[in-house]
């Protein structure tokens, strides 16, 4: 392209230089080394941070363990990466989605109630029984819920990305300070219901 | 990949023949020719259906008319479409996500304010004027009101995606079969409230 | 790959470290944060320098404006851009490609030529009418003519890349100090005539 | 491009229309549809096929159980897939590469020896406990090895390809016809002891 | 995304049946297998056709051998390609740029002038010796000379696509039929200066 | 996606500037400025190492000369680059695969066997004139081998990566620490036939 002066073109070059592009297709060597790393090791391949957690007694609220390039730094340009859920009776995985990695779960204990929404609104829904997958494509709202009044469930995903993104539905849209009228109108209902919603989603973070 | 037997290594074959990867990256030539098309002419390259759309009058609500390679074959390939957005006042284009595409929203007419949210519940907000631009990253969540009383706003926004896709939220999330004890646990509310909202949006279509 | 000897090895880890692959394809974060920024607002995510200029008068020549990565950091990793157009009376966008993105036109006002060349020489041209779009795949050659004796055209561009890049090709051709004898051969015409064009280009800058 | 004469344009656009571009990029749409199907429903999305090895018996050799789109066609265009890997005892999951994925290995039961081999000869080896994970970067040589006397291990494998492919490599390269001569170069040994190795490995399908 | 109906939702999915991807990324399969084709063999993966070329004698004119997916259908989904180039004494490879891949230019005999000009209009030239490679990035305008009076030049390219295209500039910008006026005012010359130029270039194919 | 806290947020951040994504896609320059350049001229496009090996004598042993961007910095995020191989009479070119891109190898003098075999074991093998070429498809394993008596075979390959790797199986496997009754199993050997083919590969380099 041809900026108009030599300013611009000075600019592109320094912006250039200032941006790293952070992206998820084939890199051009092995596997990424540590800035300043003089020496890589088994351990930068080794991840034990899920090994407690796996083990552990299932927590008293759904807990999401995600072990993706930021816990596991050596992911970072191999376009894979990991999550552990746990679910306690009648819990759920409210509703979300993932804005840059397919998900396949995994049941591994307990059964599953899965939800999945296209974009034209028509649901997918299945119980998962132990050692069952189900697959969330990219992008598309999906939510899980425990439905058993006594078991937990616990289950392994899988993710096309080692950033896959998690945009966590209830609180996105509603512990944000957007303006109770906009959210009447975009859910057409009234101001007290919205007002309602957002009171008990204070003080949520989206993964209890 | 070695598969156990013969049988698979067909399957294979056979479903690489059934599947076609519809995919977003670079073609391997000028531009894609629809499949028995015997000549292409400078029709296939032109768009007429949004003119009377820009020149009409402002409808009654909020109106998105998308031109994706759904609307305009050509695109197919090409990564990159539009849409057109027309706000009479106090209207609302509800928070929703392009699973496929980030957007640039262009301001034509009127005045708008526009809400991003990252996946960190941050939210960012900003009051339009004519001329210009809000960037709306891939897969994050986003909505638009036109505030004022009496103008209509008119927007343009350009994807770079040839088929962007639509998650729009408040139907996604409520008007599919989902049973109301995981919403309410999701949203941290009451069945009431969830029916309340759910009985709101019966018969939209998430497009007004 | 096994370099030959250490040394191979420890040039290419430094090269990969003061090398940035500046990439259009997906970011795995849900912007790109200039670095050093401590605190990211709504106004990185605004563009306000089209503002005036497409509010106000058509200048006397072509005149291009574009709104890339350059001129709004935060496309960076998100794949679209835009363009501005203005077209005078009578005036042209002479022939350019894009390396690095596909163009939809949208004409906004007045009536416009447009020429598209494919690789195998073929033609396509087109008159647009007010809210009319036409498609140049990436790549290929194309120009504009606004052939109306009074009134100007002005038009808005979007491209499937944060920067597209732009071969302004009377220039890049016939500015630069390539002899005049290869020029000859390659128009199959004579140095008086590569002369000649030459001459007139001086002091182009291919954006009027 | 401009090919020589129109047959080989015809021969292009026929060609184009004969392959088909199998690819592991973001596809445009929501999920691929099979061909010809009229309905898809939450089974598309649900993989049974490996409930009942994962809670069967420990095989008597090394067993591999892919999950790939092959398996599980909703997997095309999503860029992710699983394998179960069962272990008994003193068995090996012999030295191999996936030519499209990489892998990240969990250890679900057992214990378990890692290796991995860089392009620069380099071992990486680790000694895998329950819930500790090892990622095996695309491409690259890597192999397990339960060294346990009696107790299996069983591991969870996660691909960032939806056909991350295996290139096993004792069977790749001495069973084939591939003359004996080539191959003792190429291992700087004796004929006899090349074919010592093609025989212990005649039948083998790389799998057990 | 959701169509305004269920007619534009079928349309999508048949378009999707019907649009072939026809894409240079990363393929889910070892290669691909021509449809149809119950046997790959081995010379399925070689190509002979420039065996002869290679051998024979230097043609009269500037002749350019092209090894695309085209010619040498297995490169499809391998993102690689060849060409081969002959220059008689005074000969010229004029202005192109290649839409789809980057070149390096290989020379094998003589000597060659190349020049590269880049999206700001600068020059970057070389007299390559035997030997000596020169690289061409994608989308910019290039060209070669031989300006030795009586030896011939011959080169290999090597491409990063397994299909780049080749926008041919002098046939692409004067032997379509665009009107005069409109060539005029882009080289910013007369009307008589361009139909010289044009009668010049009739009948060329730009390839010689 | 929603970090549990502010920490592991910053943590991201601090992460993504000090990884660099290394990537073979397209770049969003004209071509990569070496960082601290001030100046690019043509020699940055030119590569001459190539020059003296390309016309020295045949040396003893197979000798690969590899062009990548390690080597000519100016082929980063070109996605092409060369190699130029050099066979002896009775030498072969061990087995490998290339993780990074594919290989079109042409033979410029003498003859060559060349061997590929794909993920199902099948091995294609054609013996190649001078001027033919052959396909290596990225990640599967391939050899080549002068079988003449007298005289030597040179070759050239072009790959689809700026920087393809080279993964050399007898050393990967065979002169690692990897233990003895790992590879013993492996290769449902012994170990004495293990240690015979280690102690042969003691010193290789993979590359003679």
């Amino acid at each position: 392209m041809a900026p108009k002066n030599a300013f611009l073109y000075t600019l592109a070059i320094v912006l250039a230089s200032l941006y790293i592009a952070a992206a998820d297709p084939d890199i051009l060597v092995d596997y990424i080394v540590p800035r300043g790393a003089t020496n890589v090791t088994a351990d930068y391949f080794t991840y034990t941070g899920l090994r407690d957690i796996i083990e552990g007694a299932t927590p008293k609220n759904f807990t999401l363990t995600i072990v993706s390039m930021i816990e596991y730094p050596a992911l970072n340009g191999q376009s894979v990466s990991y999550a552990f859920l746990q679910f306690p009776p009648r819990s759920v995985n409210s509703p979300h989605s993932h804005p840059r990695g397919s998900e396949i779960l995994l049941l591994l204990s307990g059964r599953l109630e899965v939800f999945l929404v296209d974009t034209d609104f028509k649901l997918f829904t299945k119980t998962l029984e132990k050692g069952e997958m189900f697959l969330f494509p990219k992008g598309l709202v999906h939510y899980q819920y425990n439905n058993d009044p006594k078991d937990p469930a616990t289950a392994l995903s899988a993710f096309g990305s080692a950033n896959f993104g998690r945009v966590t539905l209830p609180e996105t849209i509603f512990i944000t300070s957007v303006p109770d009228i906009v959210l009447a109108k975009s859910f057409q209902t009234d101001i007290a219901t919205i007002q309602k919603i957002k009171n008990g989603l204070v003080g949520s973070n989206g993964l209890n």
